[in-house]
């Protein structure tokens, strides 16, 4: 086994797609983090495309991490995703490559390298289940604290480039795999009254409140009463099919493009209006 | 007719140049929604690269993103304009693809892709004015949340790869675009003094503060009185070629580099310095 | 001589690598300036990549940045850096491409392209030395405010491209380049304890507190007093390798992915925690 830089792969042929890697961070853009893993994962893969699917990921929020892979991955093309949310870094969580995709299909299938914390699973599995994992092998006298840049992004380029994954580390059982515990999401029927508890799992740019439930669980049309915890009252929303067809200021409740249940205002954010935030089991009745 | 994802389009050949999606927007950096949007497009134009402009214009502001649009055009190369702010999504609002350039070039025009709100008309008839203008077809079925992703970024891979424009949705009279009301900007003479009024179309990362007049309209080294209604007093600016001419904290008036005048203080914020903020219509008098 | 757009250059044949060019600046992401400069670079140089190091520099921040640059020259492969942090644009400060490298070495040096203020000397050197320096002709008739769309891009993208630096300005000496003055580090024995001055030269997003002092300055497993002028109190911190070895809340000083010393907290904020600040002389005592 070497380490990852030295695993190498060959670039595509000239008649092959261009290799992309897909990378999603708790970075942020304000420093060179992002710039520095650019250049690396070029330095080892010319003609590689590294396509940013976030670096605003909360500082250390795994589980954030997840969701928004989750929602990304069924709309990424070819390429190797690499996710650096990692809290652990320097300490003996392993890093992984990850290899997904039905277990039957001839088709290659789709890497995912970063932590071995629970941020690459969900992903994965939505790409047909995990087939098999690699715990990456780290060089001797690599720094201890940026990992995303001296073993991830190596690692991609290599699988980026068609490198073999048995010269990046061992494999190990993808049951072995840390996983995140699933989002609280419960349904009960009260009396003749439908009652869902859901975990806020994302509050986006807008203010928009995804939920861990599905959009359909709520009926078109249903009036629903939104309890907050710990914003001290309730709420009245609408079930509506878009934002088009709320008022201004009116709290709605939509399946959203992920098609997740969420919680809306037109031209405002639900957030800011209901006091929740990432983590909060919002209660709906109606 | 079909949706955008259908309309296909042919790569160009070898020795065309690799096709270009200029894309701006209100949807931040905080989220994975730019990354997905540069997915789709690559994953439908597989040579694509995806220019992103700006993913900062305030959230819903479409005025702002249709001035945005305006000063980036000039410097723009080939490529298709993907530029979605977007409050209407889900409602009777049109997606449309507008093709712009000189009437009478043989030369293929310029296509802007995104909701028929004024976003990008302006922009568009800086481009030699707009020739045609397709409503975009959705396909049933679609979220009703990201047509970012699910209606303009195909519709621009399709446009931004040689497809048939006719593919993507039915041509409609130009004339019946929405457009947005010009900014304020008013000139007259007081005696012997000149005074303009105009509004502050832009406030940048530095402070500097953007009118919606030329830069040429204050004369050089004229020294002006500058009334910011709201902020409660007024203030002396000198009229400068650059930032090196002032003193530090002292406020100019510049023609920018988009040959806007531009209240301005060197190393420093003029936004700041004189309470103005985009829609403030400023009194200049000299 | 000619402006710079005028320069020209020839692409890379077909087997050539792709020209990249490493753009950092202090633009931020609001506004449309970095888009409107990849624009630019790609219009002159259409199969160059354009990769963003960050454009998250404290505004006219001139140290900040080539603090940053410096972390990041070593991991880059082929290509021109492009750095703006120009608070004297409009002024005398001169323009400048700068070709570092080897002396001795046959192989291309790597350019770098900016204003004349020190952001890109500390980084030239660390490529080998400073080799040849011109002096960028300005166009009549530019504007006098945004140089990096106007002079330094189209520098770089000729540069990229293989284009010839006598025409793009004179050559000057380097020794007369603007330098900036070193940060403050200072090591003295103070009886049997040894004492460390160091300059906070960077505060990251996650909050570590980069100093300027190489990371083996502090022995591992030394019980490190440290003291913040200005925050009123110090602080004890323990020497380690990694975040992980830390507890929560734990200060702790180490040796960061760039071989500096730093104070860090594992998942938290150092900055926060000591009040340090940018320009800090932290005292650390053993």
């Amino acid at each position: 086994l070497s380490s990852p830089a030295a695993a190498g792969g060959h670039l595509p042929g000239p008649k092959g797609p261009a290799p992309t890697v897909f990378f999603l961070s708790d970075y942020g853009l304000a420093d060179e983090f992002v710039g520095v893993v650019h250049a690396v994962v070029r330095r080892l893969a010319p003609g590689a495309t590294v396509l940013d699917l976030t670096h605003g990921v909360p500082a250390f929020d795994v589980r954030a991490g997840s969701e928004a892979l989750v929602r990304a991955v069924p709309h990424l093309g070819h390429g190797v995703v690499l996710g650096v949310v990692d809290p652990g870094v320097g300490g003996p969580r392993r890093g992984v490559a990850i290899e997904a995709g039905p277990a039957s299909a001839d088709a290659k299938g789709r890497w995912f390298v970063g932590p071995d914390n629970g941020l690459l699973v969900a992903a994965a599995e939505l790409c047909g289940g995990i087939r098999r994992a690699f715990d990456l092998v780290r060089a001797a006298g690599l720094p201890d604290t940026f990992d995303g840049r001296d073993v991830f992004a190596p690692a991609a380029a290599a699988l980026a480039t068609g490198g073999d994954p048995a010269r990046l580390g061992s494999p190990f059982p993808p049951g072995d795999l840390v996983r995140i515990a699933a989002p609280v999401v419960e349904r009960r029927a009260d009396g003749d009254r439908q009652v869902l508890r859901a975990e806020a799992t994302w509050i986006d740019h807008f203010g928009n409140v995804q939920l861990a439930a599905v959009g359909t669980a709520v009926p078109l049309g249903a009036v629903v009463r939104v309890v907050v915890p710990g914003s001290g009252s309730s709420f009245s929303a609408r079930r509506v099919r878009s934002f088009a067809e709320l008022a201004p200021g009116e709290l709605g409740v939509l399946s959203d493009a992920n098609g997740r249940a969420a919680l809306a205002v037109r031209e405002g954010s639900a957030g800011a209006a209901t006091g929740a935030s990432t983590g909060t089991v919002v209660e709906l009745t109606w």
